[in-house]
């Protein structure tokens, strides 16, 4: 019998519950939904969660579909899939927590005497830690951009990362970011990782939700299932990876409107122009490049987008180098 | 010699200019940028304007996208190209004013005395009518949505409306709303037609803007300016036009997670599903109908979006006849 909170899931079952994350002025419960499916055989149990960053719905739309298709008499161990975690910031639409401004995946484990995100990031990390042996995060540009197809692990060659490793291995893109950022400190699948407790994240698409990104959502669901041995798919995994390594973020100097000059999941070459800034006359005012000697860019904002000063239009990652399975 | 305010423009001349549209509490003063292309040839003076929704930027692309390719030479008239005309909403992105949260367009001629936003549309109207003998306005769904590639000018049978009737067929779409909606009483296109002075509106697209949406607005722009006989190209009229009538905001009853079941532009037939609502688990709560006998999508928002009970989620718009051209 698997047990969430005081709810217990039968092998076989599919329950529908929720979990609270804080309390509202008026005193109601903000309680993030979930889905437990426990199959009918032993197993891990896989935390998949979508909307940590409250405007990347689509893979909340992609956990709905996954959950109306997979059979739990086809599944070992367990998933416990939260279609949307950040609650308060996608009920407004906002990357960013509505009441302190905080980005939630950037303060776990949290702090239970700490900031509203700082509180909920605490009540999340405990459930996690109490359910999950491994996690996958789903996102993507939310609303004025586009990410490409790729996915993120924590790399410290623990014996966490290097299941981490094989996870993101089987999601579908050959595109893996090592991560070591010391921005990504606090986000809750670094955190994980360090604790022991496998996590990665997927990113794909932005604010149009497309049926292309659906499907590499799918892929990469089904992938991580396999992956862990929680359904009896192939691992499809890519004859080679591209390994990326150093972030940069991309900040504008002035204001402007905004000009991509390539696609998220190009890959450029050191002093190429990722994008231009017009002035309102539409004369070009500011030329971005690739930081990189070679580059793989990881996010885009939107044509014709509104920037101002110190704006971020797009995350570079380096390439370090190609590499093959380490899974075997 | 043309004339904008104090600026003088020579035929053959391209100006880049501003108007002022009010000050800031800094005092500041926030300008609107304008450019004039001067004709060698006499002719109408068209007013083309982009983002009175400030997160309509397609057309504001488009209009750089023309100036730098219209040769003077080449013009009959006088183009006046406002490329950001709404700049307080422009600068954060927003659809309505971040004052007072008024829809910029909804309000002319505006009042002098009036709110932030009656203000700036006085404003706007008062140099509209001291510079304009025609006017386009290029709108866009904004960030969350698309509309499909149609034009709207207002049916009063006035002989600027029969003008306007005459813009709106060159625009390159079959689609034109005649409309007479009470709810576009105070829009610039509406006021501006009653006050003799032909004005018509283009939709295309919307968040992300496509190659496509640039060509479509491209048509729209050279269809117009040849439409008023300021550049010696041919008109593309349509065979047929399809009228659009009675509109319909269509809002939603509940909270929760849009899954648009049809594409902007397509055509459907009574009680036809338009839309669903799932909830968070993924369960379907809600029906969006298309509420006419045959319904023109004119606007739909993105899938995925979460939505609040009231949210138009859709604009529709009822077919009610098919006819010819009226221009000949």
């Amino acid at each position: 019998m698997f047990q969430f909170g005081e709810t217990p899931v039968a092998p076989g079952q599919v329950v529908r519950t929720s979990f609270p994350l804080l309390t509202s002025p008026d005193g109601a419960t903000v309680q993030a939904p979930v889905v437990i499916m426990n199959g009918i055989r032993p197993g891990p149990v896989l935390w998949v969660q979508a909307c940590i960053h409250g405007n990347e719905v689509g893979g909340t739309l992609a956990l709905h579909r996954l959950l109306a298709t997979l059979d739990p008499a086809r599944l070992s161990g367990t998933l416990v899939a939260v279609p949307v975690l950040n609650v308060p910031a996608f009920r407004v639409r906002s990357r960013e927590s509505p009441i302190d401004h905080v980005n939630l995946n950037r303060v776990f484990p949290g702090n239970s005497a700490g900031r509203f995100s700082d509180q909920m990031a605490s009540r999340i990390w405990q459930t996690v830690r109490e359910t999950a042996t491994a996690a996958l995060d789903l996102h993507s540009a939310g609303d004025l951009g586009r990410v490409p197809f790729y996915a993120i692990y924590h790399a410290d060659d623990s014996p966490a990362s290097r299941t981490a490793r094989r996870m993101v291995e089987a999601v579908g893109t050959p595109h893996l970011w090592a991560s070591e950022a010391d921005w990504l400190a606090g986000a809750m699948f670094t955190r994980l990782t360090q604790e022991g407790i496998p996590a990665v994240i997927v990113e794909v698409g932005g604010g149009d939700v497309t049926d292309e990104d659906l499907r590499h959502f799918d892929q990469a669901l089904h992938g991580v299932l396999a992956a862990l041995d929680m359904v009896e798919e192939p691992v499809a995994r890519q004859e080679r990876y591209t390994i990326l390594g150093a972030s940069q973020m991309m900040q504008v100097r002035r204001g402007g409107i905004l000009i991509p000059r390539v696609s998220p999941g190009d890959l450029l070459e050191g002093e190429a122009v990722l994008a231009e800034l017009a002035d309102a006359y539409g004369e070009l005012v500011e030329t971005i490049r690739c930081p990189f000697r070679l580059g793989f860019v990881a996010s885009m904002r939107r044509r014709g987008l509104a920037v101002h000063p110190g704006e971020r239009v797009s995350i570079m990652l380096e390439v370090v180098r190609e590499e093959g399975s380490r899974a075997s």
